[in-house]
């Protein structure tokens, strides 16, 4: 299902850079934006400690993340990803460990944090400006990114990238068929396209089931939901680099 | 940040129909859903019906309507449009006109009202399963709406509709910017471009800017926030129907 996208049709640079003699292994490359180029979930993290603050005279700090988590979870597939089903979530999680003796006021201050989130500036990740800008010089760039197609658009335009990108596909859940449709709107056979994110569960092991390829990027942070055991890498090949400053030279060395 | 520049170079529509002809005037033609196809206006109304009993025995269900409205106005900026926008927008007017007072059972049950409007079944206006599949054999249909990314990719799978449609489109706003964006990656020339939908503000007035036509089929509720000033109408050029049933007889006449 095409969801929420953006597409901007660049024509091709005529101009060839001189270290691309040999011919580019991948056609399209696709990065994942919350946490690959800006900063996402550090913000989640710190609101996260305000909600904790709010209602530390009821519980211990890890009764609360627990609660929220278990709230987050069950309300995914209501709610979707997203600065305002969290803030739902929050207020929901309050209710049920204040047993609805929460005030108003309280109840206030929790849809305040998620306004906060969603006004908060976008900040880049160590080196994103400049290799976006240099990656978009020699490739199709598409940004692939989940979560709420309002807050996601802002994003990107207060990030400055937009121009880089010769597609923005926003989608509510990234899997092995949404990958598998955007290859198709991009033309893009599966072997020359690949995907670059933070997440294993997201960004590395769907792309890889639909015939992609896949670097991973991690973040200091990862959510719970977003975590993959171990086994589940077994036997899958994908690249890891420590930082997307690595990414051109992987890219030529590809 | 959205896909390419508008052609302000509008061809005008013409208002002689070549009716009987084979050729067919339209290339694409893009469907609002919302209200067009499946109801939606009236959940909202059944919804606010009982946040407005809730808040009953605090305020006069005119000042409730009225400070609603207010705040999802003054939220739409930040929230989008949407069932979660509008959950939110619900709290934080009940705590307002409660001033604080509101329990936490009653949060709850706002939360849950929410919820229930993102479970509600899609109910699909009279006509329009036969009638779109009947579009769908002669004409490339695009799904075009706006709102919660999450929320109308549900509605649209529950709606048994999406194999009707080439091409789905959920945007955060329907501006001239947006119909060109649409066009340009739909590959169609703005005059064989038709969008159809309920709302002048959305539907009709934009993609005429853009240089497309336009059929406004009226639905019984309109928002406010969709209404338009009579006096933009003036020496606009646009159909409009009474229900989606007359679509493929005027499709075909046009």
């Amino acid at each position: 299902m095409r969801a929420g996208r953006i597409d901007r049709s660049r024509t091709p640079l005529g101009t060839v850079s001189a270290r691309s003699t040999a011919m580019p292994r991948f056609d399209v490359v696709a990065l994942d934006a919350d946490d690959t180029l800006w900063h996402n979930e550090t913000l989640f993290t710190a609101t996260q400690t305000q909600f904790r603050a709010l209602l530390a005279r009821h519980q211990d700090a890890a009764v609360i993340d627990q609660r929220l988590y278990e709230t987050e979870t069950r309300n995914l597939r209501h709610f979707g990803y997203g600065v305002k089903g969290f803030t739902l979530s929050m207020i929901e999680t309050a209710i049920e460990l204040t047993e609805g003796r929460i005030a108003g006021a309280e109840v206030q201050r929790l849809i305040d944090l998620g306004r906060e989130m969603l006004q908060a500036p976008v900040e880049l990740l160590d080196g994103v400006a400049e290799t976006v800008e240099m990656l978009a010089a020699d490739h199709r760039l598409v940004l692939l990114t989940k979560g709420d197609l309002f807050d996601q658009e802002s994003k990107l335009a207060r990030s400055r990238l937009g121009e880089s990108f010769s597609a923005v596909e926003i989608v509510s859940e990234k899997d092995a068929r949404t990958y598998a449709a955007v290859m198709a709107r991009q033309r893009v056979d599966p072997p020359r396209f690949v995907m670059v994110g933070n997440s294993l569960r997201s960004d590395v092991l769907p792309v890889l089931e639909a015939g992609g390829a896949a670097v991973h990027i991690p973040y200091h942070v990862t959510w719970a939901h977003e975590r993959v055991p171990d086994d589940a890498l077994v036997g899958k090949e994908f690249a890891r680099l420590a930082s997307i400053r690595e990414l051109p030279a992987w890219l030529a060395g590809a």
